[in-house]
């Protein structure tokens, strides 16, 4: 039987019940935002005593299918005050999978701001006083390895880093990952939802835990099989993405003249060679050591998206290092040193935010004259200062909508007051829709559209034409509702978008598991009713399709080299969420 | 025939034309609001191109009416996305009327960021380079002497400080009042609208304007008198507010115990002798010089409670030194020292910032722990930082709603991002549907139900209590509205609400002027429709019920001495206005 449970930080105290009923056959973000849209009141403040935070792995969390680990974190947004569902990789997903549990969630706040530790293993759950080192300041990095050699170097570990402590709106949860660095739910603050509990970690132990149960073993090695060589003999999520990382994006997206650069006031760059997936190879390659070509960030994971950069003399710097971050810093910020660029990643890493919404924020204060053009050592120097946050650390951290009020800018790339990612919604309309409407604010996860216009993946859509927009945009909200909801990586969509015996593979899998008969309507359904749970919260919150718009500039601000500007109708964008 | 301005920044044009029909019958707030919601696009960005400002003076400015001297600037906030009047004293009004233009708008922005001044004459309309040093860093009060001594010191000045250059979300608008000191159009940043079209100052030159023309010149005198009368007759109008400003009310509130203290902590504090209306008046009087006790903003004033407030040695200081900004320094940010409130209030002025807004967030950076309680040199410090503003004059000049979000705060007294102030919604319950309800975010001169509340004028209603609150509050918003719309200040409304005459009065002098019959009903249905068509643009830039709420904190923690809570449902509010 699995267990559900509930910690309250007003009392310290928990309960661990069944699942209640209504939530028997969700996971990941169908379950999460379920959760929140029952039981957290719309209007509440994200960080007063009415929001709850919730933590659940996916459906086939836990068991051998591969990159099935993934986690999912719900709560009201600080950042942008929509449900949000914030999801990670690292060990923590299938641990919790393993311990039988569904979920647990975080709710209350304490009446002193003293900062807990909560730790959840096969016993229960402990909540005790936060060691003292890892407070104040402690880094990530550092922290993990203290709460690593108190609880043993086999936990699991969500935490928050500074940032968190803080409570600034771009603050993360970090995820230690196999060998002990950090993976993020990195999206919407969801780390100062935690700190406002005064919840600094969460120690995972799953010593003494089963295997997750599989109602039919053999069909599900069987579709496993299937699933995995679809993605391996899939030239993106087998080859690319392993080889470069998703920073293999630099050089196609500004082919594409969909990079924007410089706040978003061009579309291509000439230095892009200068942090590209082919230079950030190479220089792995080149300075061996700690590098890492192609790793993964969970275990059972055949993607490999993931790249150890090292420093020149061959040691570790930083990982999961992205593509829309290396983007947002190296073209949006235009800083042109790649090591400048690892080195802030790291940072983000450690004092805990969201690298997106922080290098897009720091762009953002380039036009508003905070920091110089490209100046990489100042953008370095203003992440460290956020582990004690100065003031202009502060308005970083509170994100690019933040940076643009202060700056009195009205070119600032937000929707929803999140921040937009690394591809220009003018040069590639179908990611324009997906920001527009997602209930998340602007994210590129939420539908990624970049698959069809660009990658022709799954479809073939030209990107500067509206044809075909709306409803490849909605399919893919739709379907990575789903997704999200398996605890699946997104990019398995690579894999079986092109693949029907793949994407059948992975329905065999959830229902050899849970001994079900789903077809692809119910996967469908699935996706459907996500949405409409969250966008039922948001509509409570106060959002209508006034919000479901793009920063206005873009519509009559031409991007190079295509010059094209957003030019959906209001009309026709609300036609996205019509299903 | 009075003439409809419109003035093009982005191509330094202008175009002079008769009133546009439909607004033939309006003057102030109402023309204000509707002018935006018919060509404002809801949704646009506030400081972008597709905002318009327009600056109106009320029906009876110009006139020989008591009191009609105030003049109405309307446009979409950026402090709060809502449509926003915001409304003022000092010359211009009176001016404008005289000038025959009932109305001018400013609309575009310049491609450059080149900073224009706008002179309005009989000749029609300037564009011309703004003077270098009053650029950059120049306070207003110095701005305000070189431009007098530029344009003539007769002309009336509408100008922006140094934070509406920098579009900073509080920069108000300031006026020169008669004696070239400073009046606000205050809340809302419309000085960063201003700014965004790149206007750092408006000159009005009255010479060669005629008198306002009146229909029934005899009917007009006698009615003014009755009106006139009511005013001085009254124990507020025309006594309190001369003698104490509306300083008057820091004892009152204080000893009703809805005086909020400590970032809306307490409700009653023990240092009010330091800054009451009682000191105040005793301070001026004792210290001589340039003081004066009982002044107006503006010619015609009967009410007079400005006050000029003077250093130890006599020389002028600060004037309209308002309760709220006096409150909000020395009660919610604790500053003790009563000459340092006002040093803050004049740098306020000189930087042109809203001291409401500024004040609570000031407040609520303490909170945060930016600045240290009480701490009004620092406070004083970062309000003259705003004139160059480092980052945290950018956060506090942010105001109140940016300051909790950088500081992780879930007590942030706001409601549409907008400041409260001064009285406290829980002990004082009318006044809470008003802030919450509003078209402008929480704004007490929308519907000042402290007057029925505590003051015991025009009605008596237990201040603790539900009853009664929800009926007052649409009534005082809907009568607030028409008088916003006649040029009148608002404490006319003391003089009429116990006074069917002075009621009558008013209405006479506004047939007498222009001809008509109107009834007591016409105002009514005049004011509802200022209501109507202001819901109507921020029902369409996307605000809902959802919005019409107080900070959720105030629903748990009650305030000292009544230990009292925020109880009126999401339902009740939303019957505030149903009308």
């Amino acid at each position: 039987m699995q267990k559900f449970i509930r910690i309250d930080m007003a009392t310290l105290k928990h309960e661990i019940t069944d699942v209640p009923e209504k939530y028997a056959g969700l996971g990941g973000r169908a379950l999460t935002s379920s959760f929140v849209n029952d039981e957290v009141i719309p209007t509440c403040h994200a960080l007063g005593k009415n929001n709850k935070i919730i933590f659940a792995p996916g459906l086939l969390s836990g068991t051998s299918a591969p990159n099935s680990g993934r986690m999912s974190v719900g709560a009201k947004s600080p950042l942008t005050g929509t449900i949000k569902e914030s999801n990670t990789g690292g060990s923590s997903s299938q641990m919790l999978a393993k311990m039988g549990i569904k979920a647990f969630v975080i709710e209350g706040k304490p009446s002193d701001d003293k900062f807990y530790v909560i730790k959840l293993d096969m016993n229960g759950v402990t909540i005790e006083p936060a060691p003292a080192e890892i407070l104040g300041g402690c880094g990530n990095y550092d922290a993990i390895r203290i709460l690593g050699e108190k609880y043993g170097s086999h936990v699991g570990i969500a935490i928050i880093g500074p940032a968190g402590e803080h409570r600034l709106p771009s603050a993360n949860i970090s995820f230690k990952d196999p060998e002990g660095n950090i993976r993020s739910a990195g999206r919407g603050g969801l780390g100062a939802v935690l700190g406002s509990k005064n919840v600094k970690a969460i120690i995972i132990d799953e010593t003494g835990a089963s295997k997750v149960p599989v109602a039919d073993p053999e069909a599900f090695a069987a579709a496993s099989k299937v699933f995995a060589k679809a993605l391996l003999d899939h030239p993106v999520a087998g080859q690319g993405l392993a080889l470069y990382g998703t920073d293999v994006l630099v050089n196609i997206i500004n082919e594409a003249g969909g990079l924007p650069a410089n706040n978003f006031t061009g579309g291509r760059i000439d230095h892009n060679d200068n942090f590209s997936g082919e230079t950030l190879n190479a220089t792995i390659t080149e300075r061996g050591g700690d590098g890492k070509v192609s790793h993964g960030c969970h275990k059972g994971c055949v993607i490999r998206c993931s790249q150890w950069y090292p420093d020149k003399q061959g040691k570790y710097i930083t990982s999961g290092f992205e593509y829309e971050t290396i983007w947002g810093l190296g073209a949006d910020a235009g800083i042109k040193d790649f090591d400048t660029i690892a080195y802030i990643d790291r940072a983000m890493d450690d004092v805990g935010v969201d690298s997106i919404e922080v290098a897009v924020a720091v762009a953002t204060a380039m036009e508003g004259g905070l920091i110089p053009w490209g100046d990489g050592e100042k953008v370095l120097e203003i992440v460290k200062d956020m582990a004690n946050p100065t003031p202009l650390a502060r308005i970083i951290a509170g994100g690019t909508s933040i940076v643009g009020k202060v700056c009195g800018l009205y070119r600032v790339p937000v929707v929803k007051d999140q921040a937009i990612p690394a591809y220009d919604p003018r040069a590639i309309k179908g990611i324009g829709l997906t920001y527009a409407t997602t209930t998340m604010g602007a994210d590129h996860t939420a539908g990624y559209c970049i698959s069809g216009n660009i990658l022709k993946v799954g479809a073939d859509i030209d990107p500067l034409k509206k044809e075909g927009q709306i409803e490849y945009a909605r399919a893919m909200q739709i379907g990575t509702a789903a997704i999200d909801s398996t605890g699946m990586c997104l990019f398995v969509y690579f894999g079986i978008a092109d693949s029907p015996a793949g994407y059948q593979a992975l329905i065999d899998m959830i229902n050899a598991q849970y001994g079900l008969s789903l077809t692809s309507d119910d996967v469908d359904e699935l996706g459907k009713n996500v949405l409409r749970v969250e966008r039922d919260f948001n509509k409570r919150a106060g959002f209508t399709n006034s919000h479901d718009r793009l920063p206005e500039f873009m519509e009559y601000e031409p991007i190079a080299p295509h010059n094209v500007v957003w030019d959906f109708s209001p009309e026709e964008i609300d036609e996205v969420m019509k299903f």
